[in-house]
């Protein structure tokens, strides 16, 4: 029922990637505990260094020899002058007050060439390690990247939110796209469209998408389970990638608040945000996001309001203090569970097979 | 494979509901064609008087023995203050230069207490008419309306975008629930929630509502084809509604403009505005809606500011300049086809058979 060349490209049982949700979200449990359960565990390593990677991937390679990749951001030129930077501080410091923040927290802004550098040495470990598969968010890496990651035999995915990005990759020669509905959590991977304009559901992206490429996709945002999976498939994907899903699992590495907050949450209070990193994201919605609506399209790009308010996330989180997390979930927080890796997958394939069976 | 109370319920031979499209797209060949094909065709009453209702059921009735339904809008307290309205005929003045309209034209401000007059009269059609299927959106009509019409043995069947309005269009007695999904092109059914938080895409949407209630569910939104049939089925929809697959079918009483500008649209050209009528609704991009978006949130309720934008909407429309015409559309445009309605029928029944032996 569910064999298919992305099943054969990435050496998997199951068409099922958990998601490479950054920011700690994906322990080295997680992605094994994926990995051994036949899908794709992935790390997400946008916001790692090039060491923590290195050691990362050092470490999952002892506990499994099953397939696993990794996720980087594609850098975009940024420039956010002194002024702008300023503001979106006095903005945020009533907040660090309210959090017993130092204001002089967490300012080294990044600058575009430092993050290039340091997304061609993410590059090198990924080929010097060699992860099997390497997928890529918020854009399409240079040709030579691309042609010098499938020289050493890695498999190289792309995200997309739109047809036109979907083809884009296909023409850049990437192996695999990974479409994002807008029923995702966290961060949109949108890059050639504006953020209203990628909001395109999977019931439309799929089929729209599929018919315009001729390499492989697969399905993400909001698939919980055997249901989401089935759907995707019979909407021409050949197989999904699951991020709050495995947020939510004993595995993984979000804070139990963040977990808890899912799991009481209803789709109606997952909204979009682009004031906690400068790029529109998706997340239980709190004090945080309403109080900084009103601001919100003037603050700095990505990574720069990121940088920002970093102190602030980091300082709600150890107080447990909701209000001013990030608390990013797709739209399916109803379907969302606690309980181990290997469960949730064992239910969907399940679940997927009675599907099968019934129709 | 399809077998299921709603087509029983329906009396139908497919699961496809013909959305009840308002503003002269539900044309009686429209209607007739999708209930000769084992579909329910459905009347878009929202905008129609009493009269226009009777006369269009009894020549529905003449043209087939087999079951249709009507739509009406069910009407939500207003009150526009007199500046409101001139502030937004201000803003209109200038299109309707440009399209040399009679500023004095459809200045008719709607009441409310004449709104709800004129829908109990329509009620009054159904029951004395006979339609085997009244369906409702924007709300919930009163106990008493449901009971009366359940009395006749009319099945209701009640319009939601979130969990918690399925929940309560169950607990007022409706029969079944459509659930609208984020990519439905026209006007948002949300009523207990705002605009945004309506917003939830099928993938989401549907099994949620399924864990959530007890009455069948069909789904809307961006469906087109086998596919969406049958991933709908999937993820627990009992069947499905659509809009812009039939709206640009031959029997379609949409207008030749209006199909065409969505046969060569994209799914990143779809976008929400509620310049035309009040209420958020999903079309084709054009200069209308760009140049009121600044405006857009201060605008009168519906169905004040449908009123005052109905000349510029005729007027456009009949000098087939697309800059102003209500272009809706859902989020798959490019899986529209110019069609009969009996083609379309019969396509996808044919996918969904492939893709059930398939899996």
């Amino acid at each position: 029922m569910l064999d298919n060349e992305v099943m054969e490209l990435l050496g998997i049982e199951y068409p099922i990637i958990q998601a490479p949700m950054a920011g700690g979200v994906t322990t080295s449990e997680l992605v094994v505990a994926v990995s051994n359960s036949g899908g794709l565990g992935m790390i997400g390593a946008g916001y790692m260094t090039a060491d923590q990677m290195r050691e990362q991937i050092r470490e999952i390679t002892q506990l499994t020899d099953n397939t696993f990749g990794i996720n980087l951001f594609v850098p975009t030129e940024f420039e956010v002058p002194e002024e702008e930077v300023e503001t979106a501080n006095q903005l945020l410091q009533p907040i660090r007050e309210q959090l017993n923040i130092d204001a002089k927290d967490s300012l080294e802004i990044p600058q575009y060439k430092k993050v290039l550098a340091e997304f061609h040495e993410q590059i090198n470990v990924v080929i010097e390690e060699k992860v099997p598969v390497c997928s890529f968010t918020f854009g399409i890496p240079s040709r030579d990247v691309i042609k010098e990651l499938k020289r050493y035999g890695i498999i190289v995915i792309g995200t997309a939110t739109t047809v036109k990005e979907a083809m884009e990759i296909e023409k850049e020669g990437m192996d695999m796209v990974v479409v994002q509905g807008s029923e995702a959590g966290g961060h949109r991977g949108n890059f050639l469209v504006e953020h209203e304009e990628s909001l395109v559901g999977l019931m439309s992206l799929i089929p729209q998408v599929v018919d315009n490429v001729n390499i492989p996709v697969v399905s993400s945002g909001g698939i919980m389970d055997g249901r989401g999976l089935m759907a995707s498939i019979c909407l021409g994907a050949k197989g999904v990638q699951m991020g709050t899903a495995f947020l939510t699992c004993k595995e993984s590495g979000a804070s139990e608040l963040h977990k808890e907050e899912i799991l009481q949450a209803h789709e109606d209070q997952i909204v979009f945000t682009r004031s906690f990193s400068g790029k529109w994201a998706r997340g239980v919605n709190n004090k945080f996001i309403m109080e900084m609506q009103q601001n919100e399209a003037s603050l700095p790009s990505f990574p720069v309001q990121n940088t920002l308010t970093k102190g602030i996330r980091k300082a709600s989180s150890s107080q447990r203090n909701r209000e001013f997390m990030s608390l990013w979930s797709g739209q399916s927080p109803r379907l969302a569970k606690s309980q181990t890796v290997n469960a949730l997958m064992k239910t969907i394939i399940a679940e997927a097979k009675t599907i099968c069976n019934k129709n």
